[in-house]
């Protein structure tokens, strides 16, 4: 299959932007912020949907789906991501492959012995609001909160920043991933 | 399964929250194609302009206004532009600094020997016709005709490219510009 | 006061340590000015095979072999390329498809009826002379001459404008293309 | 004073990259790791010297200094820069304009109660250790631990990210400033 064969598919998938105004073809690959609000969004709904689908099939099915977020939603195939998870310690703060990135949401990798599943907590609402977006044109960048709801209905909320690139199919990934909890003064 | 298909599975049950965009700022530095048509716009009203100011007013008058339209419309100052003139010729086809943009425009500079000052030619009316534009995001670039029209009303028509970026202002400039007569099979 | 000297002011004081950059992960998408410079040398092999593809395995093997360079040095996929080949005339200037383009490589289109195969003339040589580049980061602009030999030795020495950017795989992909001949005056 | 003469100026102060390579001209805004690893080193130098000027000219010199810093080393002027600062609080954690920074850095604005100064602390040292870099080509962003020492000698670590673009003059400028205290598991 040829990439062109691929594209077909891909562009219409993706609704990309080759639109005909009047006469003129138009490309445009700038991100504009209603496709970073429904990046969010999803990233929020496979958060929740693979918390269920971990209390409902279990822990293999839940690293099943996680791979394929990750895999959708995540520019690990670019070569890394710049990604600090809320709960991560040292020497393995940092994320930057696709396999840290599992672990960290799943669990279950004894490279990782410190990861308990972050996805796996049953939680059951996710939220962003953003304080502000940056959009340079080729990359976006939101910065926020995010607010999870958990079984108890407590709600933890997390200082977030994201950055979006978009893929050769008009998909946005993200490429950098910042949370932190917030400073609580001592 | 696509991130928007995870997405439309959980969003119910996650009983998700839409940003406050209200609150939100956004700064985005992506060029639209609505900036790039009043960039050519501005582009032909300003030759039309040096013609006219020649016309009244003289050399001198239309090469000020001419160095104001080039340091306004283009990018010298990132420190080169791509321009392939029309009607230039080798050894000085190409024209990547702004002494050789000017002599183009309106002459009157002994380092340029051949150039007569396009600009200076009586036009009358100038409009751009885009075949297609491709915005990368960062970038914005045209290509299609340009039609001018001297003062006997004869149009010319060329094959005309136009990239441009955006300042620090949030100004489009030109950094690159190809213009080329129309092929005319022997 | 700039902020090196900002640095240079405080370093000593600050005993600063540098970072180590020998752990440090670097994925880096900007484009170089040696990518596209390899990129223009296959686009020049890439015409001389198709030439010779054509002298010695006819119409059909030099359009296949014609269409695998498109797919693989153009960015058609991406929805539009901006493409004003040397020699075609209006109605047809423009190809911004796939189609438009392979049809002015090799012919043999109804649909393009001027179009007689522009890489199919014989060509034994090609080099590029790049006047400039201009590397924004996410593209890089090249303009210059491209100079063409034909089977008798003679030169044909065109204008040319190639804007690239980089594909997923880390690929440069042509999305501008203007070529044009050198103006004669009358 | 004309912006070419601006550009004259700040393209020699800049080391922007418009080097004859043989005898093409080549402008480059792409990003390169070694200005990342400069902007950095800036940083930190710069969060000594407020500290220091701080301690031997009070708080007015220091506030002075830290406007100065931030003119030149963030991008405000874009429109807004993405700043979450570490020892921030709700509902003041984000400082997407330069006056909610300038009170994070130096105190003394009622506007921000809760600021202190985070840079009058007595900072001594102050490194950058880079997990990763991820350039896009327009942007660069770095995640990593930023370690400052204070005046006792002991060191703080945070976990940071950074994200650059250039500026007209070719300077690097911070748009995304994510840092946060490292997780401590309860």
């Amino acid at each position: 299959m040829s990439r062109l064969t691929f594209a077909a598919a891909a562009l219409a998938a993706a609704g990309f932007a080759a639109a005909a105004s009047a006469e003129t073809i138009v490309v445009s690959q700038a991100i504009t912020e209603a496709e970073v609000t429904a990046a969010q969004e999803a990233w929020c709904a496979a958060l929740v949907n693979i918390s269920a689908t971990f209390e409902k099939d279990g822990q293999a099915a839940a690293k099943a789906l996680a791979g394929e977020v990750i895999d959708a939603a995540y520019g690990y195939q670019m070569g890394a991501v710049l990604f600090k998870p809320t709960l991560t310690v040292a020497p393995q703060t940092f994320r930057p492959t696709r396999e840290g990135a599992l672990a960290y949401f799943v669990g279950d990798d004894p490279a990782f012995p410190n990861d308990t599943g972050f996805a796996l907590k049953g939680w059951t609402a996710c939220a962003a609001t953003n304080n502000a977006v940056f959009i340079t044109g080729g990359t976006a960048t939101t910065m926020g909160n995010v607010a999870i709801t958990g079984k108890d209905g407590a709600v933890t909320t997390v200082d977030k920043t994201w950055t979006y690139v978009k893929d050769d199919a008009g998909n946005l990934r993200i490429v950098v991933h910042h949370s932190s909890l917030p400073y609580v003064a001592q």
